[in-house]
């Protein structure tokens, strides 16, 4: 049985605990030799840098290798539909990708944004369920419709600022932004903070910017399972009052999928979802963070980013450790700490 | 004299079968470390996945480092005649190319695909006879109008699964593809098949898809000195008869090089020329195999694909094993077996 | 205090002549270990060959390990600006990647051409100095106006030349070129040459392409501070005349910046501004060079560019040695020479 790290839904609290512990050591102690002779495939479907960067440097300072790769650019286009007549634009299909790629390299990991056409397709995230279907080897998730890695990175960092993080507010803010963007950071920061118990607000404009079902869902549940509350809200005050972390992230509104116009015209009377220094005053002295890219003065202003509290540079740094810790974990080698 | 691997035509039957000794030495222990210090330049001026992967990921497996360049790309285009006032796209010459590269690496490896305009110009292969002219270092060819590589991990594929390779039945045939692509793979499929003195049959629709006279009269003098026999045939029964190896490409045209519309006029009436289950039936329980990307249910069906005799994966993982002896041989750099 | 190398103006004629002595020192000892462990983030804004292969293997030649990022290609496009509502197309601010890159890496390098839009905004070369600004860690420049690592191996292959440097002419000669280039090169030639106190000869077709004043001014200072002269010629004879090293070099006249039309109505009768054999044989037997890449036959003959006095590949395979020599120096790690 292949171990992956697909989604946090798969693994545990403890699990995830534990990940987070060999990050915090790896954040001392960054040059290790545990993976020599090991390497990793990048597949980048979409841009990167952040995630690139801390996955060739991290999977170097372990003592391997990482080879990137940018299929429709620099390598071929992949189809990852089955039972299909490739006569499209991909040349090849994700079973030899997966195959061949297995036997070269001991991980793959892949960033495939959705498509943003049909959101009852692209929720079913295939592209790396295909991969993972396929793949002898360990898939890691870079970013699809979640971002579990960037999961990591945050829970580091509120834990760092926060200690006990059970049953501390935290505020999901949607953000206005000129684009449509990807929901799966939006998903992923409401599946982490609520696996690990806290109180958490979903903030959005209005019922249009609620996310899919699962993602609600699955928070509420995992709230409920730790005893801690879950709300929506589309109330400036209320959300931001007593809040102990803050975390914006801009996305499109999944009724208007695939149709970017419409979305827009719902989306441009929102601009004054920009999180700043009078929004953050309402919190209980919260920290501030956002995965980055961050369009300043669009998203948040120069006020709150230059602040002490946002600790976004921190949650990219600790991209760095947490996927080290995760890679040494997939390829059961274990720190010794 | 500096020794380049541009063709299998250049080396030895003899020669050719102590690297895939060696390939498959380091199949078993990928790990080397001869070429500490040592490094590559690998120069794309086409797309790729499985060479890029194996070549960078060979190189470091043996200590050393790789350089990946893309001209015209992430790096300025190359002109590659002589004696030319250059006031077209191209901002440097190959001289000065090959001259700095030689000067920073120990290797240079170059895919350059021919320009499918004027077939007699491309035949000429003088990107890569450009650059190895001007290195002062080895020059290996990852795909021109030939691939050797690819003739390397596909006769140590053979050589696994038919042990003894001579006089037995290799059956080059043409697919269809919705593109006319190069002849490379089918030209070295001719080349190492009969180099290693294999019952060549060459199949393919009519005689516009016969492939350059270069290649159809060396596979024949080459089969002819091993005492086997070279057929070319249009008839799907009598190639795929007895034969024990069957492997497929599709190529464009030469007879319409440079006129993709006409091209296409004769090709689309040729949509049945896919590798199937009912066509691999006719065989001596032949191993089909496919140089990769493929298309499936275009060039081969899935159910030929997916079938154990499909071994295409592991002529893959092979350019890896093959490639590592040839840089080891290129630097002088024998493997204590 | 985080030392920089961003222009040689900031460091002392002293300070590079020991850089320059460490690089010879590695072009016989290439392989180092002294930066085992440690990373530089190479950041192409535009294309690159020679500048990316030798800081790439230059850092593993060292022991380390080079990220290249392309951004607004394979990574998020950048705003440099300060105080801007990010509402265009750039994703992410400088701030931001320059702290992120910080937590990640030991050094990072960019190349950043100017705009070509309004050179009273590019000659400010805020890209590069908005990264070193943010950065807290050593920022190195690999090409914007100027182009420091240029200067290095320039004076590395004229020192091996000249032997002594002071007084002896360095003519920098424009060249014809279908496109108006950066200015950054011959910006370079004239600081580089001057600081080491030769006699400094530009040689440009009229006022029109005149360098910009700061450039013009400070190479005027450092002859004149190292007694030595500085003339700016419109005239062949009396520039080639008694030359002792040629360096040749197109830009686009800075009063028709941004204009490339008007632009070349003004070049385009310039095209017999090229270094030919019978220029070179007014000279006082000089060596020739230039930055590559190269237009043969339209910034220089054939024949100029094989003779023996051309030393062009040696100047760019001094790139390698000097900027490892810098990389060195800012990572604080002496040579044991």
């Amino acid at each position: 049985m292949i171990k992956h790290f697909l989604s946090t839904e798969d693994w545990s609290q403890q699990d995830l605990n534990q990940i987070l512990n060999e990050a915090g050591y790896l954040k001392e102690h960054p040059i290790q030799n545990n993976l020599a002779g090991k390497s990793i495939a990048l597949l980048f479907l979409n841009p990167s840098m952040r995630t690139r960067t801390s996955f060739e440097l991290g999977m170097q300072q372990l003592g391997g290798t990482a080879i990137v790769l940018q299929p429709g650019q620099d390598a071929w286009g992949i189809e990852f539909e089955s039972d299909v007549v490739m006569d499209g634009n991909a040349e090849e299909h994700i079973k030899e990708v997966a195959g061949v790629l297995s036997s070269y390299v001991d991980m793959i990991a892949i960033r495939a944004f959705p498509a943003f056409q049909d959101w009852q397709v692209d929720r079913l995230d295939h592209k790396i369920t295909g991969l993972a279907k396929h793949a002898s080897v360990p898939v890691i998730n870079m970013e699809t419709i979640i971002h579990p890695c960037q999961e990591l990175a945050l829970m580091m960092t509120i834990k760092n600022h926060l200690k006990t993080v059970k049953r501390k507010k935290f505020v999901l803010t949607w953000t206005y932004h000129p684009k449509p963007l990807n929901t799966a950071v939006a998903n992923s920061g409401l599946l982490i903070s609520s696996k690990f118990g806290m109180d958490v607000t979903l903030l959005c404009p209005n019922k249009h910017y609620l996310l899919d079902s699962h993602y609600l869902d699955t928070a509420q549940a995992q709230c409920q399972a730790n005893g801690a509350n879950f709300e929506i809200s589309h109330d400036f005050e209320t959300a931001y009052a007593d809040a102990d972390f803050v975390y914006a992230k801009s996305w499109g509104a999944l009724p208007f999928y695939g149709d970017p116009k419409a979305e827009f015209e719902q989306r441009k009377q929102f601009k004054h979802f920009r999180v700043d220094g009078a929004k953050m005053a309402l919190t209980n002295q919260a920290k501030f963070s956002h995965c980055l890219p961050l369009r300043r003065n669009i998203k948040a202003s120069d006020e709150v980013m230059d602040a002490d509290y946002c600790v976004a540079l921190e949650e990219a740094e600790n991209r760095l450790h947490v996927q080290k810790a995760m890679m040494l974990n997939l390829m059961n080698q274990p720190i010794n700490m």
